[in-house]
């Protein structure tokens, strides 16, 4: 009777509530609303609020990982400085105007995973994967540096999309461009 | 009329309230609550909720800026790397531990400011004159590195401080310990 891909199109719907509205703003009502199916529908698919929690930590990886295809040409070339800059690049541009609502969700979740124990720990799991996976790539691929340098470029790449997704005015974009220059250069 | 301390203790309610419940949850009849006043008390000191939110984010920087007497020493001793790695510490320790509260209401009100653009251009101004004071003091007390240095430390403890207030089993202490070095020593 459940349909894998309304499942999906159910989590999507989510992630534009959490964006838009905020943790407080997620319920069942409002997931069905923007997904534009009947009330009642979400209740279906998802046991509670916190299983579709856990679900949008899921699927928002998904969406936020970096392009198969293009970290398999990173892999694949030359493994200088030059290319780092442009991966960082790349992933900050993902992060800020392709999947903008992707990465406003996900601190959003952070933020409620503060206040839900049981969140917390599922997205502890699905993010430290995720660091896994990028540093096992950095180390795997010959770029620059060791793990401690590929932990600090995920850091400071976090702190750069938080600074230029909520506050874009505060760090102009030539700034940005030498401040990723430097993170790869000095690392 | 208005009492200058009692507006101070309705901005640090309403920073508890933001960090606990979520900019949603942030109502003036909150306020009044966590402050343990009147109903109505905070609707006669903030002229909206964009009043308030504005007053929060000039609030909470004052919160949050390092203690001015440990600025002076560092300022006044040698400026080496050990220097620089102390204070991102205990930067780092202030924002996790002595005012956990302050730092999340910083973020829900980054978050809020994606919605509302004229807190977006209020916290832009507060944000940026705080970079800057930040970066003269590097430059100034001799820090190692240049401009470009000093902003990328500030982003690198931005996303660190992310990490393990939201997720504090992601990246285990050691290897916080190990990434601050490693930030000050390549910078």
């Amino acid at each position: 009777m459940r349909n894998p891909n309304r499942r999906v199109a159910l989590v999507n719907a989510a992630i534009e509530v959490l964006a838009r509205e905020g943790a407080r703003g997620l319920t069942f009502r409002a997931v069905d609303q923007e997904a534009e199916v009947p009330n009642g529908t979400a209740s279906n698919y998802f046991a509670s609020r916190d299983d579709l929690l856990r679900q949008v930590g899921e699927h928002v990886h998904v969406r936020l990982s970096p392009d198969a295809r293009r970290l398999a040409e990173v892999a694949a070339g030359p493994p200088d400085r030059s290319v780092a800059v442009r991966l960082l690049q790349e992933l900050l541009e993902q992060r800020l105007q392709v999947d903008r609502t992707g990465y406003l969700a996900l601190l959003e979740l952070r933020l409620e995973a503060t206040r839900r124990p049981e969140l917390q720990a599922a997205l502890t799991r699905t993010i430290s994967e995720s660091l896994e996976r990028n540093v096992r790539f950095h180390l795997d691929a010959g770029l620059p540096g060791d793990r401690t340098t590929a932990v600090s470029l995920y850091l400071a790449l976090s702190g750069l999309v938080v600074e230029r997704l909520t506050l874009p005015d505060v760090l102009p974009e030539a700034e940005v461009a030498e401040v990723i220059k430097a993170l790869v250069e000095r690392a």
